[in-house]
């Protein structure tokens, strides 16, 4: 029964639904970096003609990534991925102002219960030197209202730090108006500098990125979520943030990031960004409207499924997260697979298969619904006849499920 | 006259001696690297067939790096690079012991003067915690002594730390003879356990990197120093050491490197070490016998010229490290690099340009050796007839030095 199931619904082209998990990186990309992957190979601290051209290459990505992002090349740090990036902004900002002499207990970091494992373990480790971490309350759809984060700020804070648009349910913050609220209490308490962290991993394809607009100072971006190559990463400063680096060794990247540079990941993170955000709003419009149709498509078509995050544009265009409350999402996913389709139960980094969403379960408190999620992330190329696929995935799937229950 | 010799010597082929600093990708990494830039770019912790894809590449390459330096597959760790190799190696590792109890006063590390300042700095961050660093004394050519070794071992011993082979002077240290005389210290001294780490991201092309043969713990490598692509290393563990990561996060790699694997980084490091090692022996053969007829004909022919490190097999087959006492040698790489010549002054990591070698300043004890320091790395394709170039250019750049000088 379940073969026939599996035959019946079998599809030619696969269907990939985990863009926030990784994207393809695009062919004009891999077309940039294949120079810096053959002759193009100095070591770009050497001073020779081979070093200077890697050098070059490296300073015009930082260039064209600094442009993009509205700050100055010097704010732009090359690192090996998101985690390094989150890291660095707040692992090494902490580190900074303990070496000018602050001590941890004299330090607040503000953050969310729904944050991506390379932001939650940093302040775990903060939290064991002493650094109190305050967890600013989300709503049920995740979102970070300006009134809940003043309420926790206080003369303590050094960094607020949150993700610009959530890896598992899409929810998009405020950053500007959350910003405000810093800039307000920091103008009302003397003497008080807080530092705003976005980690901006699944932004870049969907959301505007530029620091001044979004007033905050230090952005996370990843190359592998955003059509680039994995491995690649950048960090973004606005001002002039000091931070210890997380590595030690040479002066590389003015000396916050140590190691030979990466040349054709640098390269190639630099054009996948300026390509994702040239185009980011009618990319984000078009997707948009296909995740709308899907999310109607998918509560109203299969049994029990629940939409997880906010509507509309407070989500990010590409994101979709149910819950099948009572389902084994996991096996789900496998029977997805099965036919055709990738689909993942919530972030990759916090272990893609079983256990609950610590996501779902901090916006809704509702320990079924987080061990039932489905992530379905769309990508440009995603159509609404995928979803009627996926929905009919699914509703064939429960009802094997419950006949079998049923006879048993 | 200066332009005229430069005509002169005008060659038509560059002659690339910097391996040291950065290697060529080989045609058939980067070929074997392609799908996972295309169209094999799931994220290896999906539980989809686009993750299972990338993950069983990521295990392949583990595989067969484990398989090569003859150790389990679970004792292989991809990084970003040496840097954050040697980083993870020497902070993780003591960061580790401190967890388990051990205060930071309680441990000593043992290292020369002479490593990369990827070892030299993370020391440094270890002593500002209260670690002590004790320096074992190497002799005029680089080497350490198992005496000089065992002397300064003591109770408090964790680590011991040093270049297999030197990036500056190239002196290859008698690790097995090294390890033994811990191993002795340890047999000694109930309860003592010293881990021993070789900095081997100059070794892969040229020497044995076998972690039993060599009878050490942790092992670091390079992709971009072994023909591999830049930002891809390995950390490869033959006991079950337990690290402390450096970044925090997701659970990848056994929860000791978080972050999204770089998948074709780590196909291509893996690819690069198998064709390195396979052959390493008849390159090493061929490569030094070049460069002695090449140290040999520098030194007798270019006036003033004296060798850096050892002769011989103590040093590795790629490495010429000369001093030209009085001359300014950043302004001969720069007139070498004119000429055809890519060569640096010492270590890309320790600033290519000017200023002296930590290195040969702690071999030599002479500080205007140490400021007139030129490193030639070979590779597989030079000749001795480049060698003939080279110090071509370099008598002609002295005599018109000589010249200007006589004149004013």
């Amino acid at each position: 029964m379940f073969r026939m199931f599996q035959k019946r619904i079998a599809h030619t082209r696969r269907i990939y639904l985990d863009h926030a998990a990784a994207t393809p990186a695009r062919p004009e990309v891999v077309a940039a970096m294949m120079p810096y992957l053959g002759d193009v190979f100095g070591n770009p601290s050497a001073i020779h003609s081979e070093g200077r051209t890697a050098k070059q290459a490296v300073e015009t990505a930082r260039a064209s990534v600094a442009k993009i992002l509205n700050i100055r090349p010097e704010g732009v740090i090359f690192t090996s991925g998101g985690t390094e990036g989150n890291v660095l902004a707040i692992e090494g900002y902490l580190a900074a102002l303990h070496e000018s002499g602050r001590s941890w207990a004299d330090m607040e970091v503000v953050t969310t219960a729904i944050e991506h494992p390379s932001v939650s373990e940093s302040l775990v480790r903060l939290a064991q030197r002493g650094v109190n971490v305050r967890t600013v309350t989300v709503d049920g759809d995740g979102f970070i209202s300006p009134t809940a984060l003043t309420a926790v700020l206080s003369y303590r804070t050094v960094l607020v730090t949150f993700a610009y648009s959530n890896s598992e349910i899409g929810v998009v913050q405020p950053a500007h108006a959350l910003a405000r609220a810093v800039r307000a209490y920091e103008r009302a308490h003397s003497g008080v500098v807080i530092m705003i962290h976005l980690d901006a991993a699944q932004a870049p394809l969907w959301l505007p990125c530029q620091l001044p607009a979004l007033a905050v100072d230090m952005l996370t971006l990843d190359g592998g979520k955003c059509g680039g190559p994995k491995g690649s990463g950048v960090l973004a400063l606005r001002r002039n943030v000091v931070l210890v680096p997380v590595l030690s060794g040479g002066g590389q990247e003015r000396s916050r990031r140590p190691g030979t540079e990466n040349v054709p990941g640098i390269v190639g993170i630099a054009a996948a960004l300026v390509i994702a955000q040239a185009t980011y709003k009618a990319r984000a419009t078009r997707v948009a409207e296909v995740r709308d149709v899907a999310i109607e498509h998918l509560c109203t078509t299969v049994p029990g499924a629940v939409l997880n995050g906010p509507r509309g544009s407070g989500r990010v265009a590409n994101n979709i997260n149910i819950s099948l409350p009572g389902v084994d999402t996991e096996y789900a996913v496998v029977v997805l697979d099965t036919a055709g389709v990738a689909a993942s139960t919530k972030s990759a980094c916090a272990g893609a298969g079983g256990g609950e969403s610590v996501v779902v379960q901090a916006v809704t408190g509702d320990a079924v619904r987080a061990r039932s999620t489905i992530r379905l992330t769309l990508g440009e190329e995603t159509t609404v006849g995928d979803f009627l696929q996926v929905a009919l995935v699914l509703r064939q799937h429960l009802a094997l499920m419950a006949s079998v229950e049923h006879k048993n």
